[in-house]
């Protein structure tokens, strides 16, 4: 075997114990809420069939899917055809199953249209799931954006009641009230942005509005302005667009205001309405940590919400979204099963992690590991010590053994090392009384105390 | 979008809900034990590049990677170069990173090898690590073999104490009980394997003899005369090893009679000298709930292995191995660091899950999803609902409401559906009197009782 320099791909994360423990305690927190709230954990492939993927994504997504090349090509008969499947893939974005029919999961919502259509009969509707895996992006990596990341999506399917709206902000504000981040929870919805439309009287602009509205948070009002008039869109139908984002009041006083606005608009009637009985709902189950807020500046570019949208920001620091989601009335029909309608949410665990760091509020508890070491100086301290290390393990106790009896000095550099709170020293003393030296590592105190003693110490 | 009928790759799998939570109830009871010994969890990516993997598993190994296509290969510019490479990989297995410089990781130990030394200056040694994630292999899918399954690895690095061989036997030995699932540890090691070549006069056969060896459980002793006849091992070779084989007593018994036969082989008697401490570590410590067994036929394929061998087995039932390991002395010496030794173990999750459910050894507690569903006639009731749902949730009790007002029929088999072990039926009466019609649907019992009675009832 060759030696080499090892490294990992760009994009790519080792994560050591503190941050496993420390992303642990993101996904607890958020698996724990989703299943207080009858959310049911389901799995799929990391890879699924490029069919599945390909064309769900728009072409941009298309390019960064991470395909997987076909096994044991050179024992395949008909190279001809794979050469001439290369040098069209080669000219262009081609593909070909010859050279690759799977790749990596890109995301988890179309894996889970994907399940929904094939295990349709033994489902029972309406079906809420959660799922909690890593995808693959092919993207250029920089500061925060990785090329394999995790997502944690609850969805419920097969339902169109807004109780599951409600639902879903709930499970927002308990995972970030959990994890004591403060965040507002924004809410808007698509059939307002079509209301919105149609008293601007563009219509047929929708998606233009939709998109330059969608990047409100990065360029503001002028950059929205500038983007939309270069779209066509008139001073007088920019002024309508401005006065629903100007409106001010208490959240359900927003929405009587953008009622008036909307006029006849139909489609933008029936949206207040829902978002009217979603907080109805919402005041109705109790109290929320999180603010909540109307924002007609929501739009989340996703072409297949239909109805709700949803996003959540932290207050307390300058970061973007931690996770959002929405109503979507045709997920399903990708795979042949039509007027199927859902709602689901994302948490963004990665920017989660950032912010919980750096607002320090990471509990001391998450990242215990060991909580007491033996030290022993010959082989029959250690022998002295393997049962009482086993006795502490019993009571549920983390506890290591030095695994062989050198200086005091470098075992007690390993337990600093390692940050573990208790040190037991075994001598030649203690052997003989049975009460062992019980070191408290970050206070510095030491007494003589029994194993039992001890145990009930550590247990408190 | 084109519909199409939706399917996943060969040999991949989707997990219902059922499925994660048995699995998860594997995997918890192997992440607790750990833990409690101090054992430390990372992640590595899901793929490495290339050259990380390619040569660590034989030849046969390197043809069962899952390569990734570079992305934007249509971008590139020395399409000459990629064309001549992709003929030169038809050709016979040839790699170049301009056509894959990614693979899918194949198992856990070499990406801990990269991690160990790449991260060397960081880690307290010696370094307890566990992992526990997918891994991917290109081989023929067939009953119980798939292409992504998940393996749980244990390993120690950075000590050769044997100490850590009793850890991780104790290690088997706590999880499989708390699984509840009997089980027989084997214990052999590599140097007394080595001791009975020289005793058999057959040192240049070593290979040979623990190839032969290790098919003993599939060929049974025939099997294995046959084998190594044909390799020129010799009647009276084969009836030292058998010797061996024979051996009678307890586990103890065993080592020093196999000592004797070992004459003066020197690495022979270290191997048992070996065996005999890790057998006075583990008796020390305390009893075990598995059975414990000197096993000379043990003998684990793997080059690697310099020491200890460990192999687990179900004794209630009929099947392979569900864990092994071993010690080996030049794991990250592949990246260029010598002298270190290791010892580790890896459970077989999808065999032991296989076990579980064949001895039907799933607690009904593991199943566990929605405890209790609120059932309403009409809007009035959902709303009356509301604020009880959310009370339940907040004393940590799973709760549905049901999302619309439906007859009481459909409702009640979605209930049944979903197994749901409690309904709450929301009518005119029960909104009236505050006393909520509480029906526990495996008895079909049905109470009228206030809100606070029935959470004191489903905390119980």
């Amino acid at each position: 075997m060759a030696k080499q320099k090892p490294s990992i791909p760009s994009g790519t994360r080792d994560f050591n114990p503190e941050t496993v423990a420390k992303r642990r305690y993101i996904f607890e927190a958020i698996k724990t809420v989703f299943d207080k709230y009858c959310y049911q954990p389901i799995e799929t492939p990391s890879f699924e069939n490029l069919s599945t993927l390909t064309g769900k994504y728009g072409d941009e997504g298309d390019q960064l899917l991470f395909k997987i090349l076909n096994s044991r090509l050179h024992d395949s008969k008909d190279k001809e055809k794979i050469k001439s499947d290369f040098d069209k893939m080669l000219e262009q974005s081609f593909n070909s199953e010859n050279i690759s029919e799977r790749a990596l999961r890109y995301d988890l919502t179309v894996p889970f249209a994907r399940y929904v259509v094939m295990h349709q009969n033994e489902i029972t509707f309406p079906f809420r799931r959660y799922q909690m895996q890593p995808v693959w992006r092919a993207d250029r990596p920089q500061k925060g954006r990785y090329r394999e990341f995790w997502q944690c999506d609850a969805d419920v399917i097969g339902s169109d009641s807004l109780i599951f709206e409600m639902e879903l902000v709930r499970i927002y504000d308990e995972v970030f009230s959990k994890l004591k981040l403060p965040v507002a929870i924004h809410l808007n919805n698509r059939k307002i942005l079509s209301g919105i439309a149609e008293a601007m009287n563009a219509t047929d602009k929708f998606m233009d509005i939709t998109i330059a509205i969608d990047k409100f948070d990065k360029v503001g009002l002028q950059g929205v302005r500038q983007d939309l008039h270069n779209k066509g869109i008139s001073e007088s139908q920019m002024q309508v667009l401005e006065r629903f984002f100007s409106l001010t009041g208490i959240e359900i006083e927003k929405l009587e205001k953008a009622g008036v606005l909307m006029g006849d608009s139909e489609i933008g009637k029936l949206g207040i309405q829902e978002l009217k009985n979603v907080l109805n709902y919402l005041s109705l189950s109790g109290t929320t940590n999180s603010e909540i807020k109307i924002d007609f500046t929501l739009a989340r570019g996703l072409n297949y919400y239909t109805g709700a949208i949803i996003e959540v920001k932290p207050v307390t620091v300058q970061m973007g979204s931690l996770g959002g989601g929405g109503r979507y009335d045709n997920l399903t029909s990708m795979f042949g099963l039509d007027g199927v309608s859902g709602v689901g949410i994302s948490f963004g665990a990665d920017r989660m992690y950032d912010v919980l760091e750096e607002l320090k509020l990471f509990p001391e508890e998450s990242l215990k590991t060991t909580q007491v070491l033996f030290v022993c100086f010959d082989e029959k301290g250690i022998e002295f010590a393997l049962p009482l290390a086993q006795q502490f393990r019993n009571e549920n106790i983390s506890t290591e053994l030095y695994p062989s009896a050198e200086k005091l000095k470098k075992q007690m550099k390993y337990a600093n090392d390692k940050k573990i709170p208790f040190v037991i020293v075994i001598g030649d003393e203690e052997m003989k009384s049975g009460k062992l030296a019980f070191k408290n590592m970050n206070s510095g105190e030491q007494r003589l105390l029994s194993s039992d003693e001890i145990i009930s110490e550590l247990k408190k």
